[in-house]
C-alpha cells in the first residue's frame, strides 16, 4: 500500500517520492517530482538517490558538479539541472528529513545489572541505563529517558522524561532536569561555582549549596560545565542550546530560546535575556544583564549590561558597526598622520612668510 | 543544654540565635539579637527564618523586597528593616554559614567491590572508592580521601589526605596531591603536554615523562587540564584556586594562593608568581614570569613578563588604565579627524590669502 | 657485549657513552665522549648522570649553575662546561632520549572482564582493553591498540592499530580512527553539531548523522570535542596535533600535519590547510577557508579566509604585522592629538595676523 508521504522500501532501503516528501515537508516541487529518493547527502558527496541541501550561496559553485538526484532550497536554483523542493525554512525541512531517513532506533529499556544503583533511586521502567552508570540516593530517571555508560547522578538529581545523557555526564546532587533535554558526552552540573572569600591574601573556600535546575528542551553540549548556585540556583531556562565546552557560572540565569556556540564563558549571577545568542569564545563579567534578543558576536568580552536587541563585538564589546568603523579609523591612522605632517610643513610655510616665525 | 553558638533543633531544623550566630562569627548585631534563623537563602528567595548576604550595592533594590528574617553586611543596611550582622569579611562569615545550616555528612570510608584496584594499590582504611573508580599499581589514597565513580588513578599516582576527588577524575601515572585537595568532575591531571619536534614539515612526538605536582589546599575546576612536565614537573602551590575548563601547559608553575577563573590558558613553562589573579578566558604564551599580585583582566593576551603587582588587560595585554584611555582615544578619532579636515581648509585659505597657492 | 648505541646497565640503571649518544642522535660531540649518562632531566633539576637540553637563550642563565653531566645544544654552548651533543635537530633528539630513558613498558594484551563489551564487536586478540570500557556493536579495536578504563565506543566505531585512548575517551557511533592514533583523557568525538533550525524564535534541532574520521598519526588532547558531521564528515587527516580543550565543528576538514594549541575553537564547515598553526584560542567563524601554512597567533579572532603563508592577529584577525603597527600607532595617539592641538593654535594666530577672523 502506497499514500502520499509513505516511506516505502526500495532493494532493502527507505525510499520516497519527491512529490510526496515535499507535502510531507510543506515545500513545493520545481521539476520532476515523481523522482527517487532514499538518502540525503552533502553537495559534494551525493549521488543520484540522494536529496541536499542548498541554501548558502558560498556553495553555488557545487551546484553545477553535485550528482544529487534532487534539492531542498529556500528560493529555485536555477544552476542545478535537478527537481527541487522549495521551502521557506530549508533547515526545518532538514531536521525533518535527518528524522525520516535517519531514524532513531528506540533504546532497549531497563537497568544493565552493571550499572550502581541506589534502592532508593526511582527509575521509571521504561527508562533505559547503561552498564557503569551510577546513580545515587533519592535519584530520579523519568520515562524514556536514556543514561549511557558511566553517566552519574549524584543523591536527589533529577531526570524528567526523554532525557538522553550521554557517556559520563555528571548530574552532581539535587541537580534537575526538565522533559526532553539532551546532554552530550562528559558534560559536568551542578560541580561548585568558583567562589571564595579572600582573607590576608588567602582564599577561605565558600561551599555551594545551591542547585542547577534545567527546564525542558535544553540541549548542552560536550564537556560543558554549568556549575551550581552558591545558594540559590544556576537556572536554564526552556529551549536554551549550549554548545561544546561552555562554562556557565555559579546562579547565572539564562532566557528561553537563547544559544551559545562552543567555549563561551558567563560570570557569575549574569542574567541573560531570551532569544539571545552569542558566538564562540564570547566571555561575560559578573553580575551583568543582557537584555532580549541582543546577539554577542564570537569572542566578545562583554564587562557592562547588554541593552535589549544590541549587537556588540570586540573587547570591551560596543555597538558591532562602532566598533568596524573604529578598526577602519585605526587602520587610516597613517593617512591621518601624513595629513597632519603635510599641514605642519604647510603652516610653517606660511608662519616664514608671514614673519611670525 | 544551650550554650552561645549552638545550633538548637526548631520543629526537626537547626536553628540559631542572631546574637548567637554574631558571637560566633565574629560579628555586631543591629537589632534584634533574639531572631532565631534556620537558614541561609538569596535575598529574593529568603524567607523570615533566612539569613541573607547583602554586600554588592547593585542589589539594594532587593533589600526593600526580600521577605528574609535577618541580614549579614559589610556595612550596616539603612533601607533594610531587618536585624543585621555586620561583619568585616562577610564572605567569610557567608563560608561559616554555609558549614553550620548545611553540613557535609561524612563519607561512608571503604572500597566499593566494583571498583578495580591493583593489589599494590595502599588506599587508607578510612578512604573512600566508589564504584568504577580505577586505581592502578602502586598508586596511593590518603586518610578521609573521597574517590567519586570513575576517578581513574595511574600507576604510582599519589593522593594525600582529606581530598575530593568527582566523578571522572583523571590523575596520570606519578600525578602527585597534598592534602585537602579538590578535583571536580572530569579534570584530567598528568595527560601529555603539547611538545612536539618539527622536522620536514612534521611533528615527531615528544613523550612527556615529567608529572604534575599539586600541594595542599587546591582546588581544581570541572573539565580542566593540567599537562604534565616533558621532564620535569607542572608545580600547582598551595592553596591556589582553578576554575572550570582552565588548561595549564607542561612545566607551567603556580605560586601560592593564585587564582584563575574560567577558561583560562596558560602555556608551556610559563612561571606565576603569588597571590595572581586571573579573569576568565586570559591566555598567557610560554615561557613568560607573570610577578606576584599581578592582576590579568578577563581575555587579556599576554605575550610578555608581567611585573609585580601590574594589572594588565586587552590584546597584547598592558597596563590597564593605558588601554582603557587608548579605547577611549580610538572612540575619539572621528572628531580628531573632523578637526584635521578643518584645519585643511583653513590653512588651504590662508594659503590662497597669501598668495601661496 | 658493547656495541656504539647500546645501553648498559650501571647499578641497574640503563647507562651510555656520550660519543655512542650522538653517533645514535646523529649529532657532534663536543668534548669529553667517554662520559657515561644515564638519564635526561631540565636543566635546573639534573645531576651528573643525566643529559639536559639548551635551546632557549631565555635559559642561558641556567648553564652557568645546571650540575647536568652533558648538554644536547643546537649550536655549541660555550657557557656551559660540560661535554655536549651538538644536533641540527635538538628537540628531535630529545624525543629520541625520551624514547632511549624513558622505554613504554608493553601493555598486557587482553579484555578485562569488568569491560562491557558487545558480542558483534571485534577487538583484536593484542589490544587491551581495561575496566569499565564500553564496547559498543559492531564496533572494532586494531592490533595493540590500548583502551584505559572508562572509553566509550558507540555502534560500529572504528580503531586502527597501535592507537592509544586514555581514560574516558567518548568515541560515538561511526566514529572512525586511522592508525597510531593517540587521544587523551576526557575528549569526546562524534557528538552532535551545534546545529538547529529557527523558526518562529525557537530552536529545531537537526540530528547530526554524520561521521568523524581521523587519519593516521594524529593527537588529540584531553576534553577535547570534535562533532560530528550533520550529513557528511568532520575530517582530521595525517599528522594533525590537537591540544588540550580544542573545539571543532561539524564538518570541519583540518588539512595535514597542522597543529592547534590549546582552547582553539573552530566553526562549522570551515576548512584548514596543510601546516597550519594556530596558538592557544584562536576562533574560526564558520565556512572559512585557511591557506596552507598559515600561522594564526595566540587569541586571534579569524572572520575572513586567511591566504596560504599568512600570518593573522587580533580581532577581526589580520597581518600581523600591521596588527602591531597600528597598536603602536594607537599609542602614539596622544602625541598625534597633541600635535593637532599646536596646529590649531598657529592657524589661529595665522589667521588673526592675516586678518582672516
Amino acid at each position: 500500500m502506497e499514500y502520499p508521504g509513505a516511506l516505502t522500501l526500495v532493494n532493502g532501503i527507505e525510499s520516497m517520492r519527491l512529490d510526496h516528501l515535499a507535502e510531507r515537508l510543506g515545500g513545493t516541487v520545481i521539476g520532476d517530482g515523481s523522482v527517487v529518493v532514499s538518502g540525503i547527502a552533502p553537495l559534494a558527496d551525493a549521488g543520484p538517490g540522494d536529496l541536499s541541501l542548498y541554501v548558502d550561496p558560498r556553495y553555488r559553485h557545487a551546484l553545477r558538479s553535485t550528482k544529487a538526484g534532487a534539492l531542498v532550497t529556500r528560493e529555485p536554483a536555477d544552476e542545478a539541472r535537478v527537481p527541487q523542493i522549495v521551502h521557506p525554512h530549508p533547515f526545518v525541512a532538514l531536521a525533518a528529513l535527518v528524522d525520516l531517513f535517519h531514524p532513531v532506533s528506540p533504546a532497549k529499556a531497563g537497568v544493565d545489572p552493571r550499572a550502581s544503583v541506589s534502592p532508593s533511586a526511582r527509575i521509571a521502567p521504561d527508562a533505559t541505563v547503561h552498564a557503569f552508570a551510577c546513580i545515587g540516593e533519592k535519584a530520579s530517571v523519568g520515562a524514556r529517558s536514556v543514561l549511557h555508560s558511566g553517566v552519574f547522578l549524584g543523591e536527589g538529581a533529577f531526570v524528567g522524561e526523554d532525557c538522553v545523557l550521554w557517556p559520563h555526564v555528571v548530574l552532581r546532587e539535587r541537580v534537575r532536569l526538565g522533559n526532553r533535554v539532551t546532554i552530550h558526552a562528559g558534560a559536568v552540573l551542578g560541580a561548585d561555582g568558583f567562589g571564595f572569600a579572600r582573607k590576608d591574601g588567602k582564599f577561605v573556600k565558600i561551599r555551594h549549596v545551591g542547585i542547577v535546575l534545567v527546564e525542558d528542551d535544553v540541549e548542552i553540549g560536550a564537556n560543558a560545565t554549568i556549575d551550581r548556585g552558591t545558594l540559590g540556583r544556576t537556572l536554564i531556562r526552556r529551549g536554551v542550546k549550549i554548545d561544546n565546552l561552555v562554562h556557565i557560572a555559579h546562579n547565572v540565569e539564562i532566557g528561553e530560546d537563547s544559544a551559545m556556540a562552543a567555549q563561551v564563558g558567563i560570570s557569575g549571577s549574569t542574567v541573560i535575556g531570551k532569544r539571545v545568542l552569542m558566538g564562540g569564545q564570547v566571555g561575560l563579567v559578573d553580575h551583568l544583564t543582557v537584555g532580549n534578543d541582543a546577539v554577542l558576536i564570537a569572542q566578545s568580552g562583554v564587562i557592562g549590561n547588554v541593552p535589549e536587541g544590541a549587537t556588540l563585538s570586540g573587547y570591551p564589546a560596543r555597538d558591532h558597526r562602532e566598533v568596524l568603523k573604529a578598526a577602519a579609523e585605526v587602520r587610516g591612522l597613517d593617512r591621518l598622520k601624513a595629513r597632519v605632517l603635510k599641514l605642519e610643513e604647510e603652516v610653517r610655510e606660511l608662519r616664514e612668510k608671514t614673519h611670525l616665525r
